[in-house]
């Protein structure tokens, strides 16, 4: 992901096409920026925050009205708060640099989380994560996959079982993609397998992003993140969540404040009704621990601005 | 599902082209129907029984060797004991009369499960089912789904809400066109937003079949119904299993008897390594009740032959 003053415009790998075709996309304006986050050619929170970073600096550069290219970024999605986190430390000075700084210290971030959270890794580590909270998901390096790739790094990662993620697949198309270029061991399941492994004994722990944690360490995710949390909590394995404090959002006491986006229902099936939640907040009691750059916080979780 | 005996063949519908098509699939030897059953044209513990008695009238009928039909029919699939369970109750003699006779009976112990099964459902209730327990899947009228037809018909029923069930869907296309051609209203949902439904207080209760139920009560069902059991027991939600007694396997002492089937892991991707069993196994304790043709069995299970 960058952002090309000779143009201008904001290019972006189409997490839509992966992992069959590895194409860019080019954004000529903020609301064409705002586009590809909604329709999810780009995902991820701190993803998004980046993309959205780019997308002000975009508008500026092209002398666009900045609080509509302002509001139109940040209504593109609303469960994460990296997207309004990105945008209010842009807008003061929305200049290229400053948007290329903050995708810096994303992926900084990430790295210094990994680092963090590689340190709850047994040897022998079967993981399993949900989503992809990977490279693509942050600007780079990955959240939940950053600490797959130290733990593996370190010596410490069997394998890694990956969830499809029904319905768009960002387990099985990128996640999967993600472990395949690292050299990561890795096998794709049904996300309803995933319950029959813990009961196996063939599941170590669970580790996942965040699109967004309350002040109380309720953290919102992709939906079926909840649901593995419940099932790791009955098979007593430790679920894990990995995220940069741009994904924190202290404004939110608690998990029922966190706006939950319904998608189209079409993502699941053009011919009968449905339901299409694109996440689920999982309550702060179902976290082992929450795992920042600042390093790794355990329960009782209380974030402050 | 029919056999005619001018031909001979036995004519099923085809389930998967279903819901976009209603095409006839015509068996015209045991082997054919044993590819029927292996390729899932016809599907569902009690319906492959079905099945696999029209297929061995049919190689009767015409003059095969019976001990290979029998063989080639009863490997077709090892999860569901009802396949073994007609073929030995049509084995001493193989007739078109008999082979007809079990199919009626096995529709006629949907209804009686079925009308067992409402007693269960309070007024206003909201259910959950996964995969395709429905008419499909049994011959006629369907176990779970029989349930829910016979809840309906006595006001009892609110909605359904379908799990897609992944990898083949038969939750979100053979289920929901059931309860479509039925007039009861149904929600398709990603098998990993049970749990925020069940977390918000929308479902009442959850209701599957099975493939095959063991003296102790264990019951292996599609992949994903161990998942549902827990997150049902988390919510304090019934979980209740329907199905007739040619599932019920007295032989098989408990769940980790059950042979379970993995499927060829191009079902879920062809393109990164993948792991596709096709049942899990739901411990007894995790079972409200289970509900045959003979009544509500309540735990503890004993069932003998």
């Amino acid at each position: 992901m960058r952002l090309e003053e000779d143009g201008p415009r904001v290019v972006l790998l189409d997490q839509r096409r992966l992992p069959d075709e590895e194409v860019e996309l080019e954004c000529r304006s903020a609301a064409e920026v705002a586009e590809a986050i909604r329709t999810m050619a780009v995902r991820g929170a701190p993803a998004i925050g980046v993309a959205a970073g780019y997308g002000l600096a975009l508008a500026a550069l092209r002398g666009e009205d900045l609080d509509a290219a302002l509001d139109v970024l940040a209504a593109a999605r609303p469960t994460a708060v990296n997207l309004a986190w990105a945008l209010a430390r842009l807008r003061p000075d929305p200049s290229p640099e400053r948007a290329r700084a903050l995708h810096h210290a994303e992926v900084e971030r990430c790295r210094r989380m990994a680092a963090h959270a590689a340190a709850l890794f047994g040897p022998g580590t079967r993981a399993l994560t949900h989503c992809n909270a990977g490279g693509l998901a942050t600007g780079g390096y990955g959240s939940a996959v950053g600490a797959l790739r130290a733990a593996w790094e370190q010596g410490l990662l069997e394998r890694v079982l990956v969830d499809e993620t029904r319905p768009l697949l960002q387990g099985a198309r990128l996640t999967a993609w993600e472990l395949e270029q690292a050299g990561i061991p890795h096998v794709v399941i049904a996300d309803s397998a995933a319950a029959s492994l813990m009961a196996q004994g063939d599941v170590d722990l669970v580790v996942t992003g965040a699109d967004r944690i309350a002040a109380n360490g309720d953290a919102a995710n992709k939906i079926g993140t909840y649901s593995l949390a419940v099932l790791a909590a009955h098979h007593r394995i430790p679920l894990y969540v990995v995220a940069p404090t741009s994904s924190v959002d202290p404004s939110t006491p608690d998990g029922g404040a966190i706006p939950i986006e319904e998608r189209d229902p079409a993502e699941l099936t053009a011919r009968f009704p449905a339901w299409n939640p694109a996440f689920d907040v999982t309550p702060a009691a179902l976290i082992a621990a929450i795992v920042t750059e600042e390093g790794v916080h355990r329960p009782p979780y209380r974030f402050r601005a």
